[in-house]
């Protein structure tokens, strides 16, 4: 802080921006709208001095004159009047992870929003910069505006963590609402979310799942101490999930959201992303469009839930900017919680092993026998179910086997899927969704 | 960090904690049962060297034989093996604010979860530890286990906040909720909150929502940059809201919550605590039991959900931890999110210009014309009813008038219901709810 708190704050934290997309410019923006305010909460005035983009031509509403343009992002981190990067290029590889390495070793802090750097280089950035002796904080790389990583790593840091998990995707959260809302089919609103501009021509990073795999592997490494392994997060998406499936979960007393779930099984740890049907009065059945939440769950704290934009310009920019008042601040931490020489690697554990109810959903032929069939498999495998509904199939919906099972292993389950899979009657993979929130 | 992270840190925290109630003895048992977590987390090894309470023999399911008696808590600050004081004596003033000054005094950092004593006395304690340059933290003083100071001041710190709201008593929540549930009058599960210990023996303090004023004004002060001035938050409780008050408003599709609520109107601040209708669909509608919620609204960053337990032993003492943990790491903020200097006097706004729509419940004369003699005092002050309802009476229910007003300003509506308090006809105090959650 300066000598008169009055006055705007005598230091200067100088950053470098590389990425001028709608996030970078959002964050270039934000600094030069609000210095009095920012520099009373930093104790700094946090200064761009410098940015680095593809298009320099592009108009992107903010002014880009006074500051120093580098075609290569990398020379930010050279660059004597930047004393902080910031990475908003994207890309687990090429220019951003190049950049990130420059900065940490030139022993400048970073700040990246980058998931896909960190859920796959995450442990090898965080010894640079603890060797460096400067903060990595990567807020926005996680629930965008929800301040998550803050909470997992200094909110709860006297937990014992057992579980997290979350709502990390609102691409995929919006598809999934929607088709409840207006009773529409998958392809149907991925087509509007894509002339939304909620999803990419190319969704498949959303809708499989890989996006929120990468939080929950960054979520993870947070929450127990393990390096982020994107390699073992066990991920599917969305793709699969019919309108049908979310009807009946409804009347059952469930929604459907696809789920980024760390949790300690054991010795192991179980990551996950997988379409779950939550109970209705779970806090994340709740979430609507295209939100994120994330639940953390550890002892003695109990059960923590947040929820707030997971995307968007402003809300990343919002947790950019305060990576950037930590910094300002002098806050250190490991970048993980924990040194990072400490990180352990991730013994996974079996996900057949998981326990608890699940949903079940076969596309089968409308004739006598197919139920005794399918009986019987499950009964084979010491799958016992709870409640069944067949609806009736019309010309245009082929007849649908909806079934909830008793609390058991997931392996049964599997194994039991397996062997329905291959029976004549059954015209279509089966979908199975683990069933969450009924605990308490 | 220790130069082999591996090895416990060679460093120390030595912790004096003043208070041996079940934070104050949760907060030691915490501390000695996770040395090797909390050591990786904070960089130091966490040790209580000193405690003070006034019962030095009463059992409280710790060890206190290694650790240094005080019966004066003002003496931990004077103690060389004493290098942070963690303050849960409680009280605005007495020990508790003698200890907070002797500890900054002796420029060591305090962690308090003492919403009372900051309430009252925070600037001037905020002063005090930035002129020693030492840090004061509360997590624990607000929302219990939820990190919602951080949230505000470090998650939130690039933000333009224009409303932060919350459920911030649980034992007020708790009643609400249960006359919902179990359709129970107001007496009768107050009287059971009390038997279970949820409500205290003199329950003033909850339910007339001071100690929900004490964390607004805290909130308030994180949110806006102003001294934390409980007086100027208009207090009112719950023991007016009747079952049939939570009936009807279910029925309109809303749920009755006791609200702090402080928001810039104009050049002035708003802060609040009253029960309000919360719309269902309003994240804050969901929260139930003796939950604590707090919602944060601001620029760039929107809305962001906050929910956990706001109460008990295990989260309280997680959030003095994560305290402690900041501190070690050298974590180092202005107390209030901005220095102490700047924080602005609070300007109170006019709640009668607050604009919304309103419930209003009378108590009348079970005859013809009692009708016409209210429309007639609501027209008069051009107040509009969108909605009229008269559940129908009975021999132990007298009559009852439901109103839900259009939009309008609330001096109009208190105008009103000044001049209906004063009808013959009218047998009660009336009551007035705000509605929140429709806007968007």
């Amino acid at each position: 802080m300066s000598a008169d708190p009055l006055l705007p704050p005598a230091r200067a934290l100088r950053v470098g921006v590389a990425g001028l997309g709608t996030v970078g410019s959002a964050v270039v923006g934000l600094l030069s709208r609000e210095p009095r305010r920012l520099g009373a909460r930093a104790g700094a005035r946090l200064e761009v001095t410098a940015v680095s983009a593809r298009d320099r031509v592009r108009q992107r509403g903010v002014d880009l004159a006074p500051l120093a343009w580098e075609d290569d992002a990398s020379a930010l981190a050279r660059r004597a009047d930047v004393d902080v990067v910031v990475e908003l290029i994207g890309g687990s590889d090429g220019p951003a992870l190049t950049l990130a390495r420059a900065a940490l070793g030139a022993g400048k802090p970073l700040v990246t929003a980058n998931k896909a750097m960190l859920a796959h280089h995450g442990a090898e950035l965080a010894a640079r910069a603890e060797a460096a002796g400067v903060p990595l904080r990567f807020e926005a790389a996680v629930a965008g505006g929800i301040p998550v990583v803050k909470g997992l790593a200094e909110g709860a840091a006297a937990n014992a963590v057992h579980r997290v998990s979350g709502i990390l995707n609102g691409t995929c959260n919006f598809i999934l609402s929607a088709m409840e809302r207006e009773g529409r089919d998958f392809a149907e609103v991925l087509a509007e979310a894509q002339r939304l501009g909620y999803a990419e021509a190319d969704p498949s990073f959303d809708i499989d799942g890989i996006d929120a795999a990468h939080k929950i592997a960054l979520l993870a490494a947070l929450a127990f101490g393990t390096r982020p392994d994107f390699g073992r997060v066990e991920t599917s998406g969305v793709r699969a999930v019919r309108l049908a499936d979310i009807a009946q979960a409804r009347a059952l007393g469930y929604r459907v959201r696809l789920l980024g779930l760390a949790e300690r099984a054991g010795a192991g740890l179980l990551q996950q992303v997988r379409p779950v049907l939550v109970a209705e009065r779970h806090p994340l059945a709740g979430v609507d469009g295209a939100l994120n939440a994330v639940v953390i769950e550890g002892e003695p704290v109990g059960r923590l839930f947040f929820e707030g934009a997971g995307a968007g310009a402003g809300p990343t920019a919002s947790a950019v900017v305060a990576d950037l008042v930590a910094i300002a601040r002098g806050e250190r931490m490991p970048v993980f919680g924990v040194p990072a020489a400490m990180l352990a690697e991730p013994v996974p554990s079996d996900p057949c092993a998981r326990c608890g109810r699940h949903y079940l959903r076969l596309t089968v032929a409308d004739r006598p026998g197919v139920l005794a069939e399918v009986a019987a498999a499950l009964r084979d495998h010491g799958v016992s179910i709870e409640s069944l509904i067949q609806p009736r199939a019309t010309e245009d919906r082929p007849a649908l086997l909806v079934m909830v099972t008793h609390a058991g292993a997931e392996g049964a389950v599997r194994a039991a899927l397996g062997g329905i899979a291959r029976l004549e009657a059954v015209l279509e993979p089966p979908l199975m969704m683990p069933i969450l929130g009924d605990e308490e």
